[in-house]
């Protein structure tokens, strides 16, 4: 335990073998930190890991600007508002991200982005709210033919009740802050999924689609 | 509005011309108050509008027992907590009670009879959660046939959403205490009620199936 | 449930359908879309129902601005933040809007015109806090002669309960965010409304004028 | 400040000459006390203060028996839950005392024996809820000649709001535990009275009767 | 009760005798009003009662100016954002308005300024923490001597229970947002002044000075 | 849709096609039942389901006892509170259950007895706190070997955290209620462990071992 | 790492090394175990560590029977409800422990004989509540001559900025679940002490006197 | 009590004395205080105490600016946003700080400049979370070497857990509002640290690196 290559950056100390230790990419978490400080970690941690995909969340506007300026071979999700740096891993297994409304596109769009860099195959089933049933009832096969799902909902949060009664896939949801009054910055959602009657339902932190795509991706690369 | 027939019996003030008011009859709110008086004020109020049935509520299993012997005539509801003393109006306009899961009955229950003794019909449609949504699909045309819906749903309260999507009937939801944990005693139920993303969802207390019968009640009475 | 009439804009699938299912309008809520696609969802569900209003709520003074320059035809609202665009229905029934204060007119309105757009006729009461009682029971006769109530107030959220206690008529009651300190962001309002001591009151969203809008017009256009 | 006169009972230091210091008398209380302690601390402390009125509040039955056992001369308030041992102080100045239901009687009348122990003279008026405004409106003159106004009331705590619009007398609002749900054991009767749209309104903890009539004595015996 | 003078203006209704109702001023809550709506509501309310100071409170920068310009008569306090308009009172009794720290100023200002326009005669003790006692205790013979205390404190809000220990005037303890962290914009202090130990200390919403100013003014005014 | 082999046993409909839907066992919750209504539950879906193992949590004495004499071939299982009736499935895959303190014990046995009977294999590892670490550090091997984690939890929940750091393998998180004062009833532990700082980390409900069973058993049987 | 000697007793893991990594004695948290646990885990650890005490905290009142049956050298403590097995250390430095009503009294003795345990010298000072500022004024210099201070209050919990205020002692604040309705247990006196104006205030959990003392006992054992 | 040497600043009374009293420096709290303000006390104070620091914490960016061109012998601390103006006392014990991730810094810098402004020794621990186990194992022998250890950590606030587990060393936990959803600002953080399983854990308010600074500069001064 004595010999991690961990890199000083001053402000970060960047451990750079945790990939080894997990099977998993490296990730700069973008919020709070200044344009520079993404670029440069998104730098160093390429640098030191050439040959896989590393992931930025949570950036600014001038973050992404400040990337695409210093770091022209980074790909950018505008939704997602993150990028990637490096080849992406080639997919084992599907996780399907279903989101409620067009307002929770970005979590959506955040998990779908993360389960990628981490390994897994992705499809997204966008707007197909609770109030709507026809449109999930829809989709019925496609939900059941999934290794692992992303249930994406704000307001109530019921989605993930409705979809874990559909099938018996493992399912993550995540509670988005989209709502006002008494959803409570999503505290609504995340009591509603917590609540579920829906057996075998898990919950992430509001609007962390990245923990979300973490969990199914490792869920699905392991899938027969 | 000086001389309002109002009887005094030490602990209460008994409005007699409440009904005469509103159209609504007399109700006795049992929480708290000893067998006695639930007796006593039942039967006041009894004398005062004997061509009406009286309603007491939230009743204690002494409470019932003591109206059971005290007062024959009286009608128990078991699952309710509740009894009628005097005869039921004749009913108009139905409201119909859809209740998520067995623990939900007793509030379902009190939403029914109390809309019964506020004179309108009631049907009550049990335990179709939302984890199991061939049960509430398969009740979709009764649903849409009633004149007000009362929806009563612990947990994660999701039930008001998915049936507030197939109708565009007036719909009251009823959180409930069923639950556990980061339900909160009916919180959770509650603020997904509140963030339903189906238009027209109104919400009443927890466990509060009294006023959601009254509520619906009115409406059905109505309604042409 | 296939073959559902549906647009796919690519951020929102459009379901022009939903009125006919529900006797309901189509409506846009404005919360966090764009000036442009709020005029796109306007002008498209517009030439799906061209007789008869759709409505688009929560709007941004730039979304306003751009739904007048793009849509001439579109009436505004500015009290509510709302526009219609397309011929208003025929009036059935009354919903009467109560509000307590002159920071309550916003949502007040929004009720107002959502009920209008639903179907009902409407008419105003504002102003009548429960500090100058005085004022509510001069109204109290137009108040008894609505189909259905809807009261809007912020603060302690009392009005409900002094109009509920006047009148028989279905009230819905609407927190606002009015107020400071304690009443946490309508917080305070919305549990006063929930325990309200006047039976059948039933309670929407903190500033949800809209769904209690929906929900009044509903009662409303079925009374005889 | 040296040498105040504490009687050390082992497990309560007895200040006897608080009184001198504030014109008040002393006060037992009883909660988390058991009844031999109650009956020890309240004879120490009529011993010290044989010529006034010594208090003891929240009692359980046990407590009330023991004291009405070993302490004869006890007088014994059973709606309060309650005692005083000496003679009540002359009374000066009046406070009445506003209570919106029956369940709220034994904090009314907490309120009502404290204010007459710290030497007020106090009337009572019961059972005057918001939902049957006729009651306060039919009072309003006895409210408006009061020095001061306590006003108790659980659920929504309306009832301070419709009090203090019609007089211009100092107010006090206590807070009742009674109700249930999203009553939150008096929380948001307690809200409900800090966001109180009558000017000059003030609140005390729930069910804290004593709290309430402590003040308001001082204030009715320093009136003119 | 059919002929108040009412004045409409539109977005307000103005009851112009609400003063001759409870004996107080009229008052205008600027919070939420346009500045030229202030100076309006001024200006009418000033015209029906050019006796008696007219106060408005919770100004903006922006409203203070436009009160400075159209209404030179007008005297702006800066501290505590308010203007009266009209000559003041003359002052009955006196009001003491304790502080804890300069960033509670503010609320003991406004506090000060309605005591006064309300009749009362008020002194200011700022800045007197619980940290340095003896800043208190030097000033216990001035506490003693008022009418009525208001005690303005954040954080912890521990100051009324301090005051409170040491005099037996009617006390109103006035929680500030002043604090971070598990504060919660005032919560900690108002939840402290409600648990206060020291009896009969009342208290309002967090930062209402005005309210506090109000209760004690009534108080002062009617004290021998 | 329309032909469920649903049996009604008045209190509740049995749904016993879920398991064909699923493939997940059939389960009664058995919070709020009686204990007649317990072995009638069991016995039915035992009879649908012979070839099949039924579990029951949640369990009160009462009902353990008379499972226990009317259904002689349940297993049952005292730790945690849960019987099964009927053939346990083979094992696939391996769900290891870690747990922080004695305390945690019974949603531990929980969550194990869930994923045996869901037909996942299960280990466990009892007593391993965050404060004495090295007994974590100890087993590491034994975790990252693991198809799923399940953690498990109380008072500030760090654990989840710990052992996230040290494998790639899915976690799920399961807060307990064990804990005191600003525990809140495993909100603090609910808490932590929604914001972990190890990626991947998703979260139950409150003691709620079923649903990580439940989870947890459907991905370790359908890993490679 | 790998060879701690640690007892395995099947509920428990006793580490019973702990104390040489820390310099602290074993202790038995008794809350939700058996007697019998609680007397085999105590016999266990005294076997383990014959020469300094053993502690138990939390004990019901069937286990200290049960400790003083099985148990005779053990050490009863009525008032903390804890229990010390072997001899008590030499006391190094002092903890001087301060409470404010006597309903903090198990708390603050809970508090002591920890500190002792640990190895502390104690000293209590009872019943100094903030309402009566005299009683703490005049223990001024003893509190100063401390190593280190605990301050025990529930209600407001104002004491800590008090004595925070007169010395520069490092001083532990512990709430206590004393006071009632607006308490919510502890809570409110909590977040006083969290918020509290005297700098250098460290606070613990709600009726935790063991944390404070563990941590103070370590304080004064090394203090010059 | 009376002859304090208080200079009175208008807007603040400054307590010149307190260093002799508690044998700390002065320090000037800068959030709601002008840049003019700020500059004005540390001015006077430093006249006052010219031999010791004067600190000055939570700067605007203004307030910092305007201490360097007014106080040009000030010394400005970035990461924390705070100054110092005089002399730092020479160092006794250490203080070290250890925090979690780099969003955390400036609590840790207030912490580590508090604490050297008080007189101790101070070292600087950063970014060893607890999802990367090793980097803290790494430090134990340091953190074991310290007179008192101050943890700061955002997100489930883990890490004093770990760090409490590993030595005897007081240890104050500060949590910080660093995390999103529901981490509330900080709340999550505090909660797991007031509920630490680790014995002798002692919390300060979020983001108080200067509560936490003075606490175990205390300690540190005081230690053999």
């Amino acid at each position: 335990m004595n010999h991690q290559p961990v890199s000083d950056l001053g402000y970060a100390l960047l451990d750079t073998d945790r990939a080894a230790r997990t099977g998993d990419p490296e990730v700069v978490y973008g919020a709070g930190k200044s344009p520079a400080q993404v670029v440069e970690i998104l730098r160093t941690l390429h640098a030191a890991h050439p040959e896989r995909a590393v992931l930025a969340t949570r950036l600014t506007t001038e973050a992404v600007e400040a990337v695409t300026t210093e770091l022209p071979d980074a790909e950018v999700d505008d939704v997602a508002r993150a990028v990637t740096l490096g080849p992406l891993p080639s997919a084992q297994g599907t996780v399907t991200i279903v989101s409620a409304g067009t307002s929770d596109a970005p979590v959506a769009a955040e998990a779908a982005l993360t389960a990628r860099v981490y390994g897994a195959g992705v499809r997204l089933v966008n707007d197909v709210g609770v109030a709507g049933l026809h449109r999930v009832l829809a989709r019925r096969e496609e939900l059941a033919s999934a290794n692992c799902l992303i249930v994406v909902a704000g307001m109530e949060g019921a989605l993930p009740s409705v979809v874990g009664g559909l099938t018996g896939v493992p399912l993550v949801a995540v509670p988005t802050s989209v709502g006002y009054g008494a959803s409570f910055g999503g505290v609504a959602a995340l009591l509603g999924m917590l609540n579920s009657c829906a057996p075998g339902v898990t919950v992430v932190n509001i609007d962390n689609g990245f923990g979300a795509g973490v969990f199914a991706a490792r869920v699905a690369r392991a899938a027969r």
